[in-house]
């Protein structure tokens, strides 16, 4: 059994948690956080389901006085795991890793840290093998995790040539009180990063896109527009996704609207917190304009990154060497595909 | 047991079958609806734990293509039940009621359909002994269900004369594309009915409100100007809301900011589709005028009217006589108190 | 002096009324509607500059009551026109055409009408010619009026071979409590009708695209991915987009951020009704991907048609034949270009 | 003539300027601001109506690429004028204050400035002999210049015990990046400073309350409950609101939904940059619990304090000692009045 431990518990890091406690072959260590918040306030309520350690000595009384059981220190969860996943705010992984490396440990980074903190960018699906053994990995951010899987998808299929992408990006997560923006759209310098990290995920595609912000919070709608290698109809494309095991292929007479309508429908599947793995992609919005193809998918930002992470794990320790069988094993515990008939 | 059936399988429709499902003295029949919609999908795709009933003969075939196991008719549900909870769209549950008299079966509507539909307008805190054998009984609307456990809190300790309420109101459920509203505040005729049905709850007290809405999902805030008729203090006050079954007293410093804090929190509690049942309260907001209190409540509007229709249903069937008795075991099923120390 | 009457006062017809009074070759016999609307107790708050038409014979009390100068019937008010710009609700012009063709009036109808209503369908960069002389023409609806300028644009430097549009539409005007959406966005079948709208007013181009409609109210962001017949470079492009009359090449460094920034930028300017006739394209935003060209422009959508409804009397009416002269002339009696240094 | 120069111009800056600019006995100097801004970049479009000084001397080059013609520095700004009214940010104007009092000229500030700036917290109806001659003023913040209005109104008429206010406010204005929330209502530590701020300048009031923010941007909407100290019919009320100089009486009926209507009917109004000065009062929220009256307001946040700014000139240079005169001439000149038959 693979010791995992997850240091961060916010929205990422409590969804890593999850998902590690899904795969039959890791065992969770525990979760790490610096103060009484109130995902770990939710944990005290739940019961303590995962052990909690402090990341701040100093703070120490806040936790006392909290009501919450401390299983130990950072150090402890640390040294007691094979494996790191790191869901910190952006820049503190960086921090972080310095004592992963003290301890001897590997560690997986989310897509908030710089490229440079890790030897491997990482996406389950486009490089698996590329993590195989590394020590520190660092997944691609949200977008990129989900609109990969698409593109990786035509690529195995009939070789993508270049790719034009718009993310609507929702500006913040349901309860986010940091971050908002009020009857706003807002856009940002051109190319967005999510290009360019597609491109050195998949150096062989060339990638431009345009982000724009808008005031809401359940999931990023993007549209592709794909120059495939070879020509390929719409039929066939959608055939592909469908057979993809993080691709949830929906359309808008089932009443998929957008992206709330797949929040709703992952709440009333009952689901943890509410979440969905898949991205999803509607039928109804695959065209073609040439050899183009375009289509709309959905990024549920808050979960979509976890199987990828797992796949992560499976890489960094070798666990499988096969990219297909490592990624079987993410999507069986984590419950994907049961969509399909 | 008892055997309930629940009629509707919409936001309220499945929020109540997953309430009557966790009360150990009930058993659920299953849910009925009229057409293979994205909470029928749901259903089928997390196995099918309910029985599916087609409440429209004339759809069958739909029900078929969509692969959805049906159990029976809307009549075979209502036979095999003691008692329904109708959870229909507004108008259809007084058509419903003809049918539910015909098999001589008492029924229990939501807060849509007009009061002649019943017998008894029901809170159970506020009049549970009103409903007490009675055939036909209609929950309070969510926000009147919310305040109204406020209210009856403190006019059991010291008797309330007067209330002005202010209800700032979202006007949509997450995942609802039929209403909705952009950058605007809508003002509503005053008093809103939500003040006209605490007075016909608990007609001792002179009530009267406006009602604003606003564009958000996660919940109604509400104000309320509560005149006592014997002076309290805010502290005294909170300690009573405190000990309150299905008040949840919360603070700023805590991290609770406003009802989208709630909703995540209530994700993060790992609660079934990340739902809460209690109302909140910021202590914060308890303050006063001279011997008014004002204070500020959170209303959960998807799940706050759920215990009290599985208290209705123990008035309606005498399960229990005695009020105290009742909430408290529709209280411990549902899993509620537990962030009590 | 031409003389113009505009049928249907509500967002639409206000702002062709004061496009039509700005242009010192015409004159503005009146406006008509069907009721005291808050836009017409407005016109009599300000004292009535424009003279007012009812619309609706049954109503003659409800203006009396409200206290509106009335100064005739529709009839009367068409009878003085030589042509009518027809802003009522979609599938009123439809029916109105028979009462103008009675009178023997020309008549422009905005994009909301069915193509068949009108013998042209008219944008004055892209098709004036076609207009000249026509009895009936139909304008592009906003987003396509905007993006036709920018596609036009390139298309007359370097000619254009296809199209891929991303509209992120704003799902309401300000103050608009008929149409909305809260917390969500929302995807539509695709292709969009604006890019069939383009393709049969600029039939060379081969379109595609997706829409997406995002909870705001000032303006629609729409992203394009253009093949270009001759590779171009992004400077000779914004170069190109610099020139052109209705286009404001506008940057992130000045602070404009997105649509809301534009918005309040109108505003600033003291332009009547906050409005702006130009839409907006951000330098920062334009990339290329091999030959493609990518760019995001912004569509201030209650006023972008006016300018092109003003070419399109002067084509109706012959007042110019040739296009650039009518375009400069609608351009400099409207005030634009005041931003070009 | 009364000269006045503008410190600040940003949102209410730029409304200052334009106000003193209808004063028929009031001079504007010009006003300052430190960079070439969006609202100075509106300015140079306008063709510089307004003189502009730079009060940040480090800046000279940054106007003088942006091609803004500079008048001076912000001392001769100074120098110039009788009176300042400074609209910087929070905090600046304490800092200014040294200035202003070393060129012995006097100021008001806006809202947000700390009390101790000034030697008179300042509103024109409610204590408007308290500012002749001051040195110093400070306006009350918007939601308090706005509920004033009314709560002096009725003081006026009948005396006013006490007060509960709810604040839904927006919390952002239109094209404001800066601040912004998305889906979520908010809520503050109560009582809010709007009450204690009521009760400094009427201390004869006792008041409370809580403020609730709202993710929009056209208007906060406040409800109150006020116990006159005599009984008053909700008829009598609204008569006395209608004679109001700055009360804006309004209904459902006549198509005033909420917020977003009144700042759409103040644009149809051609009013600059769609502003409204007065605020708006629904009669259809006029109700009462007993002797307590209830209704609610709409507050026009960027122009609501202008008028009341306008009278604390007149009051610090004594323009007129005679309250009533006062602020009719304010109203006269700022056009306010017009809708009343």
């Amino acid at each position: 059994m693979i010791k995992v431990g997850v240091v961060g518990y916010g929205t990422i890091g409590q969804r890593l948690a999850d998902g590690v406690a899904l795969q039959k072959d890791m065992e969770l260590v525990g979760v790490s956080d610096v103060a009484p918040t109130l995902p770990v306030m939710a944990l005290k309520e739940r019961g303590m389901p995962y052990a909690l350690y402090n990341a701040a000595a100093e703070n120490v009384e806040l936790f006392e006085t909290a009501g919450i059981p401390v299983a130990g220190t950072l150090e402890e969860l640390i040294e007691k795991s094979d494996i790191i996943l790191d869901a910190t705010s952006a820049g503190i992984g960086a921090k972080n890793k310095e004592i992963y490396k003290k301890f001897g440990k590997k560690a997986v980074f989310q897509g908030g840290e710089k490229n440079d903190v890790a030897d491997v960018f990482f996406h389950g699906y486009a490089n698996y093998e590329k993590g195989l053994g590394a020590e520190f990995l660092k997944l691609t951010s949200c977008n990129t995790t989900g609109f990969i899987r698409a593109i990786d998808c035509l690529d195995r299929l009939v070789g993508v040539e270049k790719v034009a992408v718009t993310i609507v990006r929702r500006v913040a997560d349901p309860g986010d009180y940091q971050r908002g923006l009020t009857n706003a759209l807002q856009v940002d310098k051109a190319p967005n990063h999510q290009c360019v990290d597609l491109m050195t995920i998949m150096p062989h595609i060339d990638a431009t896109g345009i982000l724009v912000h808008t005031p809401v919070t359940h999931g990023h709608i993007i549209t592709l527009v794909v120059t495939p290698k070879k020509d390929i109809s719409c039929e066939e494309a959608i055939e592909a996704f469908r057979q993809h095991g993080r691709i949830r292929v929906v359309s808008l007479a089932e009443g998929f609207l957008g992206n709330a309508s797949l929040f709703k429908y992952a709440r009333d599947l009952g689901n943890p917190r509410g979440d969905m793995y898949e991205i999803a992609l509607w039928t109804d919005t695959v065209v073609k304009s040439g050899k183009d193809l375009m289509f709309a998918i959905n990024i549920p930002q808050e979960a979509v990154t976890i199987p990828e992470t797992m796949d992560a794990i499976r890489a960094a320790l070798q666990m499988q060497t096969d990219r297909e069988e490592a990624l079987g094993l993410t999507n069986t515990y984590l419950g994907m595909g049961k969509w399909k008939k």
